[in-house]
């Protein structure tokens, strides 16, 4: 069964992980948001790509959900120590993506076809796309002024209230090769647990992405559980953009794009009003076993929607 | 006593070292070739301005003379891994500074002034000047082609027969900040055992640099030994351009620029034909002390020309 999952940061990397363990090689393609891409040291750094692909390929840190297993810090403190700036942390072997990703990108290589290579070389069975191979920088309007999106996430911690967000050159991106293709051959489509506003959002804001996924069987599987996002600034948003964060309004954000639903078991109560298929299990992937469970659930539920 | 020194890779650093420990502090500037500068990984490398700080600051790797002790290679591994470039090694520490420097340098600042707050973070008490801040990229003449220095010392291993050089923009160079006040303020200039052709000359022909030295009282120490470079292909260099190498070679080398000419006791029999002051003693550095030993016979032996 061709799967596409459309993926942020941690809990889209989770899932997506268990989506690859449960598909046979070569059915899933992982969609994923490059709108929190920035450029750090003079290099590129593509957090959310990086974090699906090092989950994919089990290199992740599994203690601080971002960046890789058995790293070491050489090179951070080397810099801290000649006072650079020491706002965002990088690991060496981190950093080595991100050098040899700068190094192809100079070169004159789009960012889906090094991500492709990197996949290869680190054993990923699945197709890890950018949703675009242009830059399309999300700054996240505040009280405090227009932050781009790394500063209001690393370095301000979510801080400052939130009014809106911007996804800069948006109309002007076009998908990377391959998303409206694996989209047009998927039976099924994820919307992994993720920040509606922004990791999936961007994606959905390329041009084409969304009226793609409006001819799919689309399910998204909600990131807040119990009215707290399980890491990160999605509750945060919504309630200051004065929405009760909950899983019924992670539905109503997606909308008429959904054919189904995924929510926590403590949110069952908050269901009644979604209006469309649900299924109410465990969400929370603390564990590996439980991603490859919640993908083998979302699958087998995607699949009885009519 | 005020001192100017001109230095290209190990040999250079070492000596300059020596001085720096012989002199008061403030007394010492270091003069250093850039011409071997280069851009990899897109980061901006000066491998003698690093040679030199590394040397001076106590940070250097006294095995292999280039990089730092105590290094890991983190990154470098985690690079090859990604089947990116693996022709010039790069330990993590020594990365750091090539990072936060290309970083300062994409934000506008001088080299000169980049590489004047490193060496204060490393407790360096020389002045460390790159010779200009203008990039003079260094082009090995060879007979398989011109090649840029890295690619010739590194890559090639300084195979291919050398038929000249050339430093590329040399004429629209300045002497950094500070470098003409240095050696306008110095009682004696020390040529260090560096490469005549690629070390020393792009100094030399930073246009004023040359002329400014004229003035002044200057001794060259011989980076060729029994014939030999001590390190690198200065000698190879030498007989490729149908020169013999020798001592008395690269005093012809410097010609009317030399007040004083210090030589290893292993070439005393060809010292006749130079024509000026000379002071025969061991010039090889191996261990730290001989560092000190030979700053101050070459600081006294310039104190007595005339």
């Amino acid at each position: 069964m061709k799967v596409v999952a459309l993926a942020g940061g941690v809990g889209g990397a989770k899932l997506a992980d268990g989506l690859q363990s449960v598909l046979p090689p070569g059915d899933l393609t992982v969609i994923v948001n490059t709108g929190d891409d920035f450029e750090h040291l003079g290099l590129k750094i593509c957090p959310d790509v990086d974090t699906v692909c090092y989950n994919l390929a089990g290199l992740n840190n599994p203690e601080t959900g971002w960046g890789r297993r058995d790293e070491s810090w050489h090179v951070f403190q080397a810099v801290k120590q000649l006072g650079g700036p020491d706002w965002f942390a990088l690991g060496d072997q981190d950093l080595a993506t991100h050098l040899e990703r700068t190094r192809r990108l100079q070169a004159g290589e789009p960012l889906s076809a090094i991500t492709a290579d990197f996949c290869r070389r680190w054993g990923v069975t699945a197709s890890v796309l950018p949703m675009s191979d242009q830059p399309v920088p999300t700054i996240v309007l505040t009280e405090e002024g227009d932050l781009a999106f790394q500063e209001y996430f690393v370095a301000r911690r979510c801080e400052p209230k939130v009014t809106g967000f911007r996804f800069e050159n948006i109309l002007q991106a076009a998908p990377a090769p391959g998303v409206l293709e694996a989209i047009a051959a998927a039976e099924v489509v994820v919307i992994c647990p993720s920040n509606p506003w922004v990791s999936v959002d961007p994606i959905l804001g390329v041009p084409g992405i969304r009226a793609a996924l409006m001819e799919k069987k689309v399910v998204a599987v909600s990131p807040i559980v119990g009215g707290q996002a399980i890491k990160g600034p999605a509750a945060k948003m919504y309630a200051e953009l004065e929405i009760k964060p909950s899983a019924a309004a992670v539905a109503r954000h997606f909308g008429g794009l959904l054919s189904g639903f995924v929510l926590d078991q403590v949110d069952e109560i908050l269901t009644k009003d979604i209006g469309i298929p649900t299924l109410i299990t465990g969400t929370i992937m603390m564990e590996r076993e439980q991603r490859t469970a919640l993908a083998e659930e979302v699958l087998s539920f995607a699949r009885g929607i009519k």
